[in-house]
């Protein structure tokens, strides 16, 4: 069972922190969790949010505004770090987009990554561990997430639909291999075959697939946004979903930028389309 | 003028940190402001914030989720940092609750706080920079903090009514000459004569007054605020008003603690609540 570290009340419920010991990483991992108000007993439909590069299980606790309406839906929210911390891993801080802060969701299979930094891995022991420990219904869990977490959230949802069964994302790393944060990351924990790459892109995953999320999946992307021609786009995961007949809202936002200002804007309409996706009946 | 440092969108408004050369204070000071979407030559409602001990000018605007009900409602936002930042006293970063983080907006008048620490005098700099520099009315300005924030606000609005015209706390230290922080940082800002310390003591200064705030003063205090038995004392403040027949909303709730959690949880209360004081149609 995680040990709870902190519990803060908030609108209504309960801000949480926790800590436990992951198998799939090797490691002491943290992760947060909104529990809403809710009837003793019951079993409630979940988001996994994924953070972006540097940020922390606390991120999204702290800057997204999210708690008022999960608590309104009565949806529980749960996010975990962003890597494995303490792995020592030589220059694992160096870089701010390698590393610490910056595991990218993927399993490493090269040394020296691949021993503690296996967060796809950990994202399914997650799962399971909130199912357990927590009032969770697993079969209304959805993912979203950020940048970096954009990318593990679509990933995530593509390679599992089972365990995901809606998703968003906020300006997302949308093609991955495509671009000089993904390729550095890939090429570090990865190696050089870029075969092996392909698993962990949203954009090429979606090219096997046919209409994966008949119910659409929802894209925020901000049009003032800096990494936005460079790192993210958007516009290979459009296409791919086009010819997936996969539908797609992508949203493109005049003036905002790639910061929680920009997500905490629109964090309200994604909550209620994952809701409408969990059948939450509050969410229409 | 201030110098525009960063800039951007959220809730259809602008999220804008700003630098300037305070006269007050003798130094470079920031401060942080929430531009609702308005039309050209609008002059709009505005709320300052003053944040608590730690904090800076950027923490309300993170972590408090006032934008999206400040959007709604067309209230300029306006948050200054908590203390003098540089002003190179020796020791000043040593205490969490004294010196950097810690001005207790109080005009020191003891050296070496004396040249710098003038946070009383400032704020009155920045009601007059805003008013002068940003769209907002000076006649329908309120103000609100937490904490040492919270003491803030309250000692503002009770020695300047013609600035502030509304006037709400967040778990504030109420009566900080009978509190460890406030005798702390009165007994080296102001000295030795207690005397002049009740200038800055909320519960002292409204025993000298009639119903300032006829409209009423709110305050939020949570039960499980672990520093609420020791450092902040409402209840002083609760019978000070009942002896100026001045009507106050204190509002104790179960299970909340000290933090951004309980804060958020109730901001938008407090902000229709000045709303409402400031003439805002919408308010209601």
């Amino acid at each position: 069972m995680p040990e709870l570290i902190s519990e803060h009340a908030c609108f209504g419920g309960s801000q949480r922190y926790y800590r436990h010991a992951s198998q799939a990483i090797g490691l002491p991992m943290r992760f947060s969790v909104f529990l809403p108000p809710h009837a003793p007993g019951a079993k409630l439909p979940a988001l996994f949010y994924l953070a972006g590069l540097t940020c922390t299980e606390e991120t999204f606790m702290i800057k997204a505004g999210a708690q008022r309406v999960a608590a309104e839906l009565g949806l529980v929210l749960i996010a975990p770090d962003t890597s494995p911390r303490g792995a020592g891993v030589p220059g694992e801080t160096d870089d701010w987009d390698l590393g610490v802060g910056a595991g990218f969701y993927v399993d490493a299979t090269e040394q020296p990554w691949s021993s503690h930094y296996r967060m796809d891995s950990y994202l399914q022991e997650l799962h399971a561990l909130a199912c357990a420990a927590l009032p969770v219904d697993a079969a209304r869990v959805g993912i979203f997430g950020h940048s970096m977490g954009g990318h593990g959230a679509l990933t995530q949802a593509l390679r599992r639909p089972e365990l995901f069964r809606s998703v968003s994302a906020f300006a997302p790393i949308a093609a991955p291999t495509q671009c000089p944060w993904g390729r550095k990351a890939f090429s570090a924990y990865l190696g050089k075959n870029e075969d092996s790459w392909r698993q962990y892109d949203a954009s090429a995953l979606m090219a096997g697939l046919h209409t994966p999320f008949p119910a659409g999946i929802l894209i925020d992307q901000g049009l003032a946004d800096k990494f936005l021609a460079d790192q993210l786009h958007p516009e290979l995961f459009e296409a791919a979903c086009r010819a997936a007949a996969q539908p797609l809202r992508l949203r493109r936002h005049e003036g905002y930028d790639h910061g929680y200002y920009f997500i905490a804007t629109f964090m309200e309409e994604h909550l209620r389309f994952h809701a409408r996706n969990l059948g939450v009946d509050k969410g229409a």
